[in-house]
């Protein structure tokens, strides 16, 4: 299967990466690196990766920067700003994507359980979350050609320990429980979920 | 109670404002007439309205178009100019809001079962809708001085048969219905809560 990882050079990007290309032929896209640069907030860079991987059997999505600070000092372009990379960005990903997709593909997202466990600091990213997540219900009852699309919501990441702090009494999910989420999605028959690897 | 009706001259609006109008001072703002004029799309806009009104109690919005139409030919355009309603505009409301609304005060948006219950050709609502719905339970544990947000989430209206043929199976919310689903936002005691007037 031909998998695009974008955001493979990140923590949860890196893990899949290396725990997929084993039987897999990984394709890693980063703004940073990777065999091909991409940014998902910019719809030509968008456009210019599908372009250029060529057809392929799935999308894994692992990036989605995001407005981080206080409600009271958050500023209405602070949240605009905020949601183009999570949820715009990884809408993008797919509305560009489907049109370079294999029959039978699938497309997996990243969102997170701060859709509906809001925590101080996180107002921006809890509602690109829950755009992401109506989004992939929506987007399942139109894909066409048996194309699925899902996300995978952890909690803060094991392999993240900087964000503990602001992620009180929530349970880290390990690096095998969320790779564990993303084999349910883009090995599995589901569409339209939001899978919690926990 | 000092309440500003946003959308008050649409179909949800004006039956809020004749409701409650013989209890309150009901201030009717609508892009297209009532007392004052406001384009929830514009930031002066929101912030001119807020100035004009001056201090108040309740802020309700039953405004938030979005983009509809097929799934295979939305592009990120249509996406993204369909998310500056619903979801940007209606956040705008608050986050410019917070610093004129009285202590004790409450916001309620409007959202709908979309979020949960996609149909085909509204995935752009349904998006939007779980954007609030998500920044609402996020941004009512950052509010201060005792204010509260809420959103109301009905199917489809009673009073806009144009989109029944939408919501096949769909029970339509009766105008009464949608206006005990406000009444508990604004005069109860709740906060973070999406409330299902059905």
């Amino acid at each position: 299967m031909k998998i695009i990882i974008v955001g493979a050079t990140g923590t949860m990007g890196k893990h899949l990466s290396s725990a997929f290309e084993k039987e897999h032929d990984i394709i890693r896209a980063s703004s940073k690196g990777g065999d091909i640069r991409v940014d998902i907030t910019n719809l030509e860079s968008v456009e210019e990766m599908y372009k250029t991987v060529g057809p392929f059997d799935a999308l894994i999505c692992t990036a989605g920067p995001s407005h981080i600070g206080p409600w009271s000092k958050m500023s209405p372009l602070d949240f605009k700003n905020g949601l183009e990379g999570k949820l715009i960005g990884q809408v993008n990903l797919v509305l560009i994507g489907q049109h370079y997709i294999n029959p039978k593909g699938s497309f997996t997202l990243i969102t997170g359980a701060l859709s509906h466990e809001p925590v101080p600091m996180f107002a921006n990213a809890s509602a690109a979350n829950g755009g992401v997540e109506s989004f992939v219900r929506a987007a399942a009852i139109e894909l066409e050609k048996g194309i699925r699309i899902n996300a995978v919501s952890p909690t803060v990441i094991e392999a993240s320990p900087q964000y503990f702090a602001y992620f009180q009494g929530d349970i880290p999910v390990t690096m095998q429980q969320l790779e564990y989420g993303f084999r349910k999605s883009v090995f599995g028959a589901n569409t339209g979920q939001i899978i919690k690897p926990y």
